[in-house]
């Protein structure tokens, strides 16, 4: 194989072999193909794209890249869960807990935020004494014990994703559904889980814009993942709209307790309990129906809180934050954000309401910003409300006056206000299964 | 301006301001931009193309990243022209010398042969003597001494160029329009002629295989050469069967000196007849049908192999070679490659041809090896001819035996016997200027 011919193929519209792909990924990984051909050749994959079997196939070699998880001393069906990222999302935290009161095992690797998005490590970080650099041992034997983990990626973990990633990151070729779908599937496949369920956020605060993007992307990871033999499906939700009422490291572990106790906002708890009972269903638990009926008594019955508490006490943080969650602390300045005009929020910029975050300390601008965990928005309205002139629509927090003027300027200019009050929002637009797509009613 | 900004815009098919594309230009010559975005960038090109406008300020950006030549102690009107590369392509050797007898300067700079193309500046070196690196110096005292000289390229030109040149070769972006009349469009604007004619090859011995592609790039050089204060015009010339009838550096130096003496080969007299018309056209020199009598009155008088007997002799070369060109020498071997039925050559994939000169000695399969000047094949029969069972189609001629079985085979190959008579071939198909295209009548 010439990387040259490899290039040539697929700028002239051809289908490349298992053996070019792999040997690309390999050499690339190996340092023996040059960045410069590895980037003409991504550009060439942005506009020919590449087949559901292609993109298989790069998959795979960029999963068996490092070290493949092995999760068989864990015992049951291993469910692993990623979303695409989203503003406010706290769903690992709540229907992690959910699938392992239910018998699943879910052992999880997860991110740091960046930008206008939070990582459940972040989040996870904001409870004293949590540990998320987990050994390989302290990871099993979390699973077994709490019937769920999460850790930061660790280990030889997909080196070729790690190289790939950062070259598409500065040759303007991240956009790619192929790429996309690839990198985030090689991950799923090296951490070894048997099922994996696919939260494909849409909207103005997701990487997707539109259901039609997230259904396609949906439909190649979930062809990656069966073509790999996991069980794999994807749930396209909304991100039009921030994910609950609170965005924030520590604001967010408070909010998914809350849900887990049966008083979140229904927002969350219905993308949620979707999303729990999904993976319920990939694991064979039963019918969608009476997966549905587990998760809930799951939350109903509060096993699935204690699980929440179990990880965190197994990975060294302090489970009375769980239980008592106003120990997480609290920070120590608040400012109002108030309606400028009588009206209803017709829309609101999601990603501007997480950079709005980002700039209070909740978020990173850059991967060596250091976070605030106490900060964050407590959103007092959403999408669909009516404000009156001067009532308070968001609370803000933050540990440095500095950040308010900012943030709040931010966090205004990403909602709309008209007279006319829009429909409620669709929270699951439709789900992506290897049987096909069904679009889902509202609601 | 950041290079990921740039790459992006391109990407999304957006038209480059001119401070992006110089920043690019200036800052990947320098180094300071990496390969690796300038390779996603130019295959980003490759899919979106460039505006007229975008293409014009690549090739000055490119043009002025090195030296500028500096024309200006040569007298008169400065006339280049430029062949996109072909078989038995030796036209400079005869345009060249009319173009001068008619009182124009023709200061060219050439370039080597690859693959199965010559270059010009090869073909001047099987005459015994024949200096092809010339100083400065030497180069303007030759064109004002002999109105004609033609030299390797020398000193820092269009280092852009290289550099990007260098870089599409191993990535998969040389066949784009924008980026081949860039590359030849900035050596020539750097070269410091008024006045350039392009001659555009287009078949199966070209890179350019179709009219319309040709048409096409013909159409992005003269628009640059405008946009740049030069006169530009082009010919798109056939190249689906080799010009003239002998191929090969010494055999087509002989062949040259054969048109200048009024005793050459149609096709290869017709062409070099309309090119160096429309040279004199670009100078000013009169009408298009003025200068067509001017260019022939140079070879019937002898006042043009004259000229390319002084360009000779000022750069060191034995002139009595021009004026005996069986002084040449001739190979010591040869064979003959006979018709293995009765038909008529319907065509000849003339590329095939080149590489079968090549490998008797005539061309260069990596830039390493060494040219026989001596060997070559002198053609008998050409597309159109009928030939019967047994009759010499060419004349193969080498210095080494081995050369003959592979070279014969591969000649062979590239030729098609049919039953049916062809029609003749069309010499210029069509002018293209700054007034739009031309397409012109057969013969």
């Amino acid at each position: 194989m010439r990387m040259y011919d490899v290039i040539l193929k697929k700028r002239n519209g051809g289908t490349l072999t298992d053996e070019e792909i792999r040997e690309a990924v390999q050499g690339y990984t190996r340092g023996e193909i040059p960045d410069y051909q590895m980037s003409a050749l991504l550009m060439a994959v942005y506009f020919q794209g590449m087949t559901d079997h292609e993109t298989a196939v790069l998959t795979d070699a960029m999963a068996h890249s490092g070290d493949m998880m092995d999760l068989s001393e864990i015992p049951g069906i291993k469910v692993d869960k990623h979303s695409t990222g989203g503003v406010g999302d706290k769903t690992t935290l709540i229907v992690g807990p959910i699938a392992a009161a239910c018998g699943c095992h879910v052992a999880k690797m997860s991110g740091r935020g960046l930008g206008h998005t939070g990582g459940t490590v972040d989040k996870m970080e904001s409870i004293p004494g949590m540990r998320t650099e987990l050994t390989r041992e302290e990871f099993i034997r979390t699973a077994k014990e709490a019937g769920i983990t999460v850790t930061g990626q660790s280990g030889n973990l997909t080196p070729a994703d790690k190289k790939l990633y950062a070259l598409r990151d500065v040759t303007a070729t991240v956009e790619s559904i192929p790429l996309i779908a690839s990198s985030i599937m090689s991950k799923k496949l090296a951490a070894g889980s048997d099922c994996i369920l696919l939260d494909v956020k849409t909207g103005s605060g997701a990487f997707m814009k539109t259901v039609e993007d997230s259904v396609c992307l949906a439909q190649k990871m979930v062809a990656i993942g069966m073509h790999n033999g996991r069980k794999t499906a994807a749930l396209i939700t909304n991100m039009d709209i921030p994910l609950g009422n609170q965005i924030g490291n520590a604001l967010e572990v408070e909010e998914a307790v809350r849900v887990l106790r049966g008083e979140g906002p229904a927002d969350l708890t219905g993308v949620c309990l979707a999303l729990a009972s999904e993976m319920l269903y990939l694991a064979g638990k039963g019918s969608r129906e009476e997966c549905r009926r587990l998760a809930q008594e799951a939350v109903d019955s509060g096993a699935a809180l204690q699980r929440l508490a179990a990880m965190v006490r197994c990975q060294g943080g302090d489970e009375e934050c769980i239980f008592h969650p106003e120990k997480l602390g609290r920070a120590p300045l608040e400012a109002e954000v108030k309606a400028p005009a009588d009206g209803s929020i017709s829309k609101m910029d999601t990603e501007g309401i997480g950079l709005a975050a980002m700039m209070l300390g909740a978020g990173r601008e850059t991967k060596e910003s250091r976070l605030d965990y106490l900060a964050g928005i407590i959103l007092k309205k959403k999408t669909g409300d009516a404000v009156r002139a001067g009532e308070v629509i968001a609370e803000l927090r933050a540990s440095e006056e500095s950040r308010f003027a900012g943030a709040g300027a931010r966090f205004l200019e990403a909602l709309t206000l008209s007279d006319e009050k829009p429909d409620p929002e669709q929270l699951v637009y439709a789900r992506v299964t290897e049987e096909g797509v069904e679009y889902l009613e509202k609601g």
